[in-house]
């Protein structure tokens, strides 16, 4: 797979890769509005921090392509950010477009030029975070991840595996990658899975609940994973159970990583406690691929993300090198 | 349910509820011989350290019914205990009922005799466990469990959930409990939702992921889980999971219980790491009821069970009080 068949336009559409569908089937979206882009991004359709953003730019050229009223726009903006509430990468991106486009002359032509260098730079940055990542990484290495933030969750060398990528590449030795499923989605046994067996990087898929037991029998040597938003003190929005399994690597001393482009923090939220946690339907859990897995006539909770406080996290690789988490207020 | 009907003995024959079929189904097996009984252990037809036990004793007094010479008995026992070789409440009734009936006069009598008073005794203590139990649960308690430790898993009032179906029948205000889904085998979203919707104890399903949030969001007030065996120095083996689930407790300072009889005590293990873990085959983690939810190309690793050291343990209750895991020694 190229970097760029995840996601991009051409003649006012996005064209997506649908990563519902992965990896039984390799099926393309054509989202003609801004409309369409908006409900594949709420669908899950696309998803991921990196290709959220650079949907949701999309999604705001189509609005300067379909509207010139003002008011529209902002509609359409406000309810493009409605899809995903927790992540930043939205927000900076329906912003960058918005506010590029409005005061040039041509809205259309800047809106779309905005929309692809947010695409552009995602690339360059997960080079980057790939290459100061690669050097934490040593022969023989036991890799944990959780969910998917790879290629497809932000475009290029994602950003949790951008350091196993580069590293592999590389050519360092005996890397293994414990792959956490990640319900309810399953993004790391359908996507990363999926993603590192296309480049032949061993791994192997565990359930959430087994990444405790091969931290605690000394197998994994170092955590990667992304970040939807990171706030100002350092903590870290991501995917639900990330919370868990950053609080195990600090019990048995293992390093623990966030990996996200600079573009990922929030300076205007203080802490992770400012940051709304998506709550999504009981759907994903009762049931999988539509077979009902669970007791109906029970009650689901669902919350999508959780918040990872910054003692857990070791550093926060991004673009521009490593931090530590209560340095960003200094670096940004 | 009442619950001699998760499993019981019948003219020579065992009748059991098959577990693998609910909550969607409610279908009963009868196995003729020990050998159908132990291939029920292994494909977990039947689950839970204590169902796991009742069904043991059932086998050897079925093999005493098939065989008169002890070394075929042997072979039989030898096979029953090959079917889950990390619960230790299975060897705890193979030999029960080996040793009792093989000095006994008339042997199948003594051994179908010492089989049914393995039920009853575990239909006594889970009543024991769970009064005991019941006086650390206060109105308006968050409870989490994982897996399912419940009628099913050991006769009569489970243990994980004995103190949770003691404490709401004694009217105790606002119990709610946290179901972990519990995967791969969905123990907990499929058979622990299902008994506490029976009797309408408010819970909700959570994926096991989000058991770490709810920790954080300060809604869980004490944790139950089960055991498979427990080792003299007071660690434990249970689902995969418990471990992860123990070390979030202890970081929230949230007091985590293991329920068992004091059977699943084997003070010949001096500890944890003498347990044997069982591996369990891949299918289980790469599809859900048959259906692949995993890239098929990946490799998977699956541990069923996991060791929580005994510092992560608030208390062991059993039928005889509740202990600090490190008084077993001098209590047992």
């Amino acid at each position: 797979m190229k970097s760029n068949e995840v996601i991009y336009a051409k003649n006012s559409a996005v064209i997506l890769l649908d990563q519902t569908k992965l990896p039984f089937d390799l099926e393309y979206l054509t989202l003609t509005n801004y409309r369409e882009t908006a409900r594949a991004i709420r669908n899950m359709n696309l998803r991921g921090a990196g290709t959220v953003g650079v949907a949701a730019g999309y999604a705001m050229a189509q609005a300067f392509s379909e509207f010139s009223e003002i008011e529209k726009i902002l509609q359409a903006k406000a309810e493009i950010e409605s899809t995903r509430p927790t992540a930043q990468n939205l927000f900076y991106s329906t912003n960058l477009v918005y506010f590029r486009a409005i005061s040039a002359k041509n809205r259309v032509k800047a809106a779309w030029k905005t929309a692809d260098s947010i695409l552009k730079s995602d690339i360059r940055s997960t080079k980057m975070i790939g290459e100061f990542g690669a050097e934490l990484i040593e022969d023989g290495f036991g890799i944990l991840t959780h969910c998917n933030a790879g290629k497809l969750a932000i475009q290029g060398y994602g950003s949790a595996l951008a350091p196993i990528y580069i590293a592999f590449a590389q050519g360092k030795k005996d890397i293994f990658v414990f792959v956490d499923e990640t319900r309810p989605r399953l993004q790391g046994s359908r996507l990363t899975a999926w993603e590192l067996a296309q480049v032949k990087i061993p791994h192997a898929i565990i359930v959430d609940n087994a990444a405790g037991y091969y931290m605690q029998k000394g197998k994994v040597n170092i955590v990667f994973v992304g970040a939807d938003r990171i706030s100002a003190n350092g903590d870290v929005a991501n995917k639900i159970g990330t919370y868990e399994k950053a609080v195990l690597a600090k019990e048995n001393n293992i390093p623990f990583y966030v990996a996200a482009p600079s573009s990922t923090i929030d300076m205007k939220c203080k802490t992770g406690s400012e940051i709304k946690i998506e709550e999504r339907g009981s759907k994903e859990v009762r049931e999988v691929f539509g077979k009902l897995v669970a007791n109906e006539t029970s009650d689901v909770l669902n919350p999508a993300f959780d918040i990872t406080p910054a003692k857990f996290i070791t550093g926060i690789i991004t673009e521009k090198g490593i931090h530590k988490p209560d340095e960003l207020n200094t670096e940004f």
